[in-house]
């Protein structure tokens, strides 16, 4: 891939089918972004820490069109409800109409927090996600599901709600805290993981360069991460079935993440160690096990969390929304490449591997 | 129509179909809406004034299912985000699941709100409408509307979300204040007004049966409007297009009622002055408009609000959800029985229509 090279890829939904375009210096690329835009009027949401890198470039790309600006602040603890409202209060004070764009910028709280709120404004308006952070750009910003945390759990609050087009314009990673990058790292090793031998294969001998950044290699991963979720989101839209397959890693990882009250771990760190723990769980060769825990440690992801109780997690998982008749569902892998969902696994066998958390 | 029969209205939605079963003692009526419950849970919502009449029955009829019973206060004033987050508490607290289901027993309040709850919870679970005042059953339990006020405008926040059953049992009519019974009526000559002439004279013709809550009346009546609202609804589920004609006096309504607080109107008693201006607009035979009036004042509802102030009327209709680029749309009458919308129209009329509200 060219430095100057865009790669589109759609999800393909019958009347609310949507390209994803990914490439360098698309955040400043002509009409890209303003052309998304219906009617005349875009409520722009942000946050404190995104707002003052690209929040001036936008709003220029946007030139013709008339934007009111919500700046969130930075962190999932306000993934709430009441800060959901002030976006909502935000658009209603700036007489915002039916054919309002909503515009996300910024990470996958803002890109949830956004499409939720153009979800329930006026019954559902359209909606543009402009991801910033790695985890966004792979994940979150891709397939329509929005919502909000509640102090019971996780994304408890939402709805699905597709945008009408995604812009990743890959050079925003270069301000993306370390930390951070290597958590959206973990979502990419998940799609190798479930789906794609090929891919993690790929990764197995490109982690480096992912690590640092490398162009080539950052857009060739981010353009098939979208191209697998868009496949997936498109055979099963609100998740009846094998779209559940993407939560791998994520039932145990919202446990930790619930357990410690959301402020130790980063989400793409907590499903590193969820996908550590449903390995753990899968009957699949020792290897394959050491492969996948290799390639989260060379990512710069921990596999391990010190200290949690392994009945705390137990509980929190009986609030996650993959339970169906009160018995928890895992996602599980057959052999790297290959996953699956099922409630037919021995339940010794859970709380034992829960109770390895630490290590 | 006998005193048993029980009339059966399918709203035709592909995946989305579900029926409307309309008559006499369903509530209580074997395993029907027993049947309309996914999974084993349900959360019944309703609030302090129909809960005493109405919720024992219900609970028994739901026999082996395990409900958790949310219960609103009454009254539009209470139709807030905040509130939809105590339903949402409520169900997290028992520990609901996907498959859970909502019920809403009660008027347009309780079914907006349970519906816009189970559209919010865990991205989207079923929920079965058992509207138990004359307006949600001809209007707002079908159709899938659901949302919360904002102090901004009525109805501001909220989701398209189909209910996967209606149980309309028209009994439950015999307890209903008679001034909500008359503002259920204003929405029933609606339909006559603007789509059914047929049905209009029969209204003309028997005003006085149904202001007495005939049964037979009331059923053929509620079956009439279900009728018509489903073909609506199927044609153009999300208002694109023909549904806004059911919004036929409702933009001026919604302005009465925001220029007075949401207090002094009944929400049908503001769409019967609405409906009386919106024909006042209309380029009607004078002897139609007065045909309406008469109907209205038969049903025992005002067409005239004294007092309000034209000029803050027509700012309270500039956050009406139906304007779009700026320009209020407005459901107008070529004659009785046939709604258009439009934005051609003279802006003096308009004023000139508003300053004549008082009478």
């Amino acid at each position: 891939m060219s430095e100057n090279a865009i790669t589109t890829v759609t999800v393909a939904l019958a009347g609310r089918s949507y390209d994803i375009h990914i490439g360098q210096r698309l955040l400043t690329d002509g009409d890209r972004i303003a052309s998304l835009v219906r009617g005349q009027q875009a409520i722009v949401v942000s946050n404190h820490t995104v707002a003052p890198l690209y929040l001036d470039a936008l709003l220029v790309a946007l030139g013709r069109i008339d934007c009111q600006v919500h700046v969130l602040p930075d962190g999932e603890q306000y993934k709430t409800l009441a800060h959901v409202a002030d976006i909502l209060d935000t658009a209603l004070a700036s007489n915002a109409a039916r054919d309002v764009t909503f515009i996300a910028l910024g990470g996958g709280v803002v890109g949830d927090m956004t499409g939720f709120a153009a979800a329930c404004f006026m019954r559902g308006v359209a909606f543009v996600q402009v991801p910033t952070t790695l985890l966004a750009q792979v994940d979150s910003s891709v397939g329509g599901k929005t919502g909000v945390n509640h102090p019971r759990g996780k994304n408890l609050i939402g709805a699905f709600h597709q945008p009408v087009g995604v812009v990743i314009d890959t050079d925003t990673l270069s301000t993306l805290d370390p930390r951070e990058y290597s958590a959206g790292l973990a979502e990419v090793i998940k799609y190798g993981a479930i789906m794609d031998l090929a891919f993690f294969e790929w990764l197995e001998a490109n982690i480096e360069a992912l690590r640092a950044r490398d162009p080539e290699a950052v857009a060739y991963a981010v353009a098939q991460c979208c191209t697998l979720k868009a496949r997936v989101v498109a055979d099963d839209e609100t998740e009846q079935g094998n779209r559940a397959l993407l939560n791998f890693g994520h039932t145990f990882g919202h446990a930790v993440e619930a357990v410690t009250g959301y402020t130790t771990w980063l989400h793409g760190e907590a499903v590193a160690i969820g996908m550590r723990l449903a390995a753990q769980m899968s009957a699949i060769d020792a290897d394959e096990q050491q492969r996948l825990v290799a390639l989260l440690a060379a990512a710069g992801l921990p596999v391990a969390a010190p200290g949690l109780d392994a009945d705390a997690l137990l509980k929190a998982m009986g609030h996650d929304k993959k339970v169906l008749a009160g018995r928890i569902r895992l996602i599980l892998l057959r052999s790297l490449g290959d996953a699956f969902v099922t409630d037919a696994y021995d339940d010794a066998r859970l709380t034992q591997t829960l109770a390895a958390v630490g290590g």
